[in-house]
């Protein structure tokens, strides 16, 4: 275990994300979070404590922006949003389980997220990564659930090994071993990139893909989906490194400025923060027009796509 | 991390595990372990270190009780077993997980497995952490390479479903968590068979129930093998806490004796040695019986389940 900084004693209040496109998608956010819990209800583990730990991770304050995107994406290209509500919670589960797991002391070693103690430091160690490991399987589970709200057992499938591509080796866990090996060495633009695609990128690529996947897209759209999001995700991350590198704790809920005191791989750092913005902005323009004219179907995600562009938090 | 005994320096030839039933199944395994190999190899991550740790955890020596189960169900009920291998790598993937995440340092703080460093040790605690993560989501996408084969999509997902429960906060993850809990505890029968139901067993029941899946078993037939293959489990964690208890580092491979010392949760410490032996004899019978009888079909599973029940080692 890290030594206990004095800020990490004392109590400091719980943050909830301050909702992206200004609480517009309060109504979807609230079901949402009531399938969530009930997802880990019935999963709910015989080990109590480790039933805390996974809730604890699961339900802690976040912006949602990945299930937001596979229901707005799902609407998108004409299906029923409520279809898609378990690659919702799937992938919200993997974001979970590699937040529970980034944190742990041999890895990030953070103690704070979104101004509460992260799952180990609350929980201890074993559980911190119990809990993780938990979410992940769940993620996977929950996924098979679309079968029940209809959609197609091969299409299912396709999401499955979607998500199971972007949780894995190949992107989101090769994203943190890239990350971790980067610390505190000089990185170019293309190596920030492909940490940034991996870590972050994929998921946000497999929320698209799974979006479109539930709404019935035929398997080009789905992969065109999946692109953007890879991009979108990028440009998020991109944003992040920003915040980070000029926020305050008070605003991210978590210490500010600790990218640059751990030499963190961030692509302001890999490029200067003029040509960081132009590039996020020139990435979020590219995601805009692959969804296309603004519409009834399409409003939404092109909302969720500018907030993720505009955020400050 | 721990502290280096003098032991954990010192070199010690790594050992490959006893072939279980005298070698019987030499042929299925090189087959198993070829396509393992080849499924390691198309998912290989873009960060080196951990696809080198990745690939140290999944092939490193072992009995591969768990994907022989799975290939002998799938025959048992009259399937081709080649069907089956994208789930027997699937089961084996899972179990390495778990063997990678039970070594740490915050877990059962092990530097030693079947005489080689685990891999915490050899590659450091992140990218065993990692490796265990990147191994679970490839159990995933292994699992719905069965349709590939011809196996129906309805069925996949069943096994999807069947390997995320058995992996996850309810069973595998539970026995940990319980398992760690009950450290230096008196423990009953029931809280001990709790844990080792958990821990082992719903694992070795997946194996058999995601064989009997590939097989083209009818749902009874699958949930009975899942149901006895639990028993299996729970048999084979008795004998293997018998022989913790009564074997030597150069038979097993690790540590023995380590679980007393620990103050572990074993079968035999909960009822004692004879009473656990003849508690192993009945599961197996037990298990043999819902086989059935004796055909060209149902041998290779008969024979792996006598020698889950005469194993030394």
């Amino acid at each position: 275990m890290s030594a206990t900084p004095a800020a990490a004693r004392s109590p400091r209040r719980a943050r909830r994300a301050a909702p992206l496109a200004g609480g517009r998608f309060a109504g979807r956010l609230a079901v949402v979070e009531r399938h969530r819990d009930d997802a880990l209800r019935s999963h709910a583990s015989a080990a109590p404590r480790l039933d805390q730990a996974v809730r604890y991770s699961a339900l802690s304050p976040g912006k949602r922006l990945r299930p937001l995107l596979v229901l707005t994406t799902c609407e998108a290209v004409g299906g029923d949003w409520r279809v898609a509500l378990p690659a919702a919670a799937a992938v919200e589960c993997v974001h979970a389980f590699s937040l529970v797991h980034d944190d742990l002391p041999a890895m990030d070693d953070d103690d704070y997220r979104r101004g509460r103690l992260t799952t180990h430091r609350r929980f201890g160690e074993a559980l911190g990564i119990l809990a993780g490991d938990a979410l992940l399987a769940l993620a996977f589970h929950e996924l098979t659930c679309l079968a029940e709200r209809g959609v197609a057992p091969a299409r299912v499938l396709e999401a499955v090994r979607v998500l199971a591509w972007a949780s894995g080796a190949e992107a989101l866990v090769a994203g943190q071993a890239l990350d971790i090996a980067a610390e505190g060495r000089r990185v170019t633009r293309d190596a920030v990139t492909a940490i940034h695609e991996r870590k972050t990128g994929a998921l946000i690529g497999a929320s698209m893909a799974l979006g479109a996947l539930a709404g019935g897209a035929p398997a080009a759209r789905v992969e065109t989906f999946g692109a953007a999001g890879m991009k979108l995700g990028l440009a998020f991350q991109i944003h992040d490194d920003l915040l980070n590198a000029g926020s305050t704790l008070a605003r991210l809920g978590k210490r500010a400025g600790t990218d640059a005191a751990r030499g963190k791989a961030t692509y302001p750092r890999a490029v200067g923060s003029e040509r960081a913005r132009a590039d996020a902005a020139a990435l979020i323009a590219g995601v805009r027009g692959v969804v296309g004219t603004r519409s009834a179907r399409t409003r939404p995600l092109l909302a969720l796509i500018d907030a993720v562009a505009l955020r400050d938090h």
